[in-house]
């Protein structure tokens, strides 16, 4: 799970990275759906001056501020919600590059302990065991959108494997 | 939804089937399953005076007791817990019957809506939405013992229908 693999790449990693693949991960199609979740909360403004970059940061979790975040009793809403923004905008993106309609389902347990499911028609195209939800993040948004695009992926796979579930109805 | 629908049978109906068919509901299998998992939350002993049929009762639920509960607000824990255990016998009487895991998911919303899908590896084998489950119940035993079976019969011809995908792992 993203949020328990913590290997920043090292700086000669990420130098050769953002030089062949991706020059800006914020141009990533996974973070801009993610941007797009997001501003679709506000529906008072509230953050038309934040920008993309700022409004996605709370996701932003490295080692040193996970270390500031206790892991006892039940994680704040606000953690919550920014988990299922994370996934919505997983199961959107499946959505458009499949054409097949994906819903979210996230079940919390207690303690941080929980369990996220996308679903699209009787197929379950991603699930996730959650843990420590409290800390939920990524180090960098260059490895949230690597994660997001995994994600999207292995999702995508699901529903050509399993075609006929995945649009079955009721 | 079981909970919409009221119809009680007719005295006439009901003789009639329990003459022919099921001479006691208490004797289903689906109904013998419900009882284990109600006396499985039982640590304490704090039941064992009480009959299968009295552990079971609250699930009952006739016209004129629907009457008296409201469906305003969120619903008492104690429904929460008694929809789940009666999902939890649908599944695992799946389970027994298919030989393949059945996992439980509730996920409520606001005011009593929700949504409830029981899985085996990526297939969602039952699949609700649920609402008013402030009313949640049945209007007789037998009718429950109906119901149950019905959904039983659903999920595991879905995973005749999908076997691949209910024996997906991860």
């Amino acid at each position: 799970m993203a949020m328990e693999e913590q290997k920043t790449p090292t700086a000669g990693e990420a130098s050769l990275r953002s030089a062949q693949q991706t020059p800006d991960p914020m141009e990533s199609v996974f973070i801009k759906e993610l941007v797009k979740q997001f501003r679709a909360q506000d529906a008072h403004g509230a953050w038309d001056k934040k920008s993309d970059r700022q409004l996605i940061e709370p996701l932003i979790v490295d080692k040193e501020k996970r270390k500031t975040i206790p892991v006892v009793g039940d994680p704040h809403p606000e953690v919550l919600w920014r988990v299922e923004l994370f996934y919505n905008a997983v199961g959107m993106t499946i959505e458009r590059q499949t054409g097949i309609m994906v819903s979210p389902m996230l079940k919390m347990h207690h303690e941080g302990f929980g369990r996220i499911v996308l679903t699209a028609g009787r197929l379950i195209v991603v699930n996730k065991f959650l843990r420590d939800i409290h800390r939920f993040g990524f180090p960098t948004i260059e490895k949230m959108a690597e994660e997001g695009e995994k994600l999207v992926a292995t999702g995508v796979d699901m529903i050509e494997k399993f075609p006929e579930a995945a649009q079955h109805g009721e």
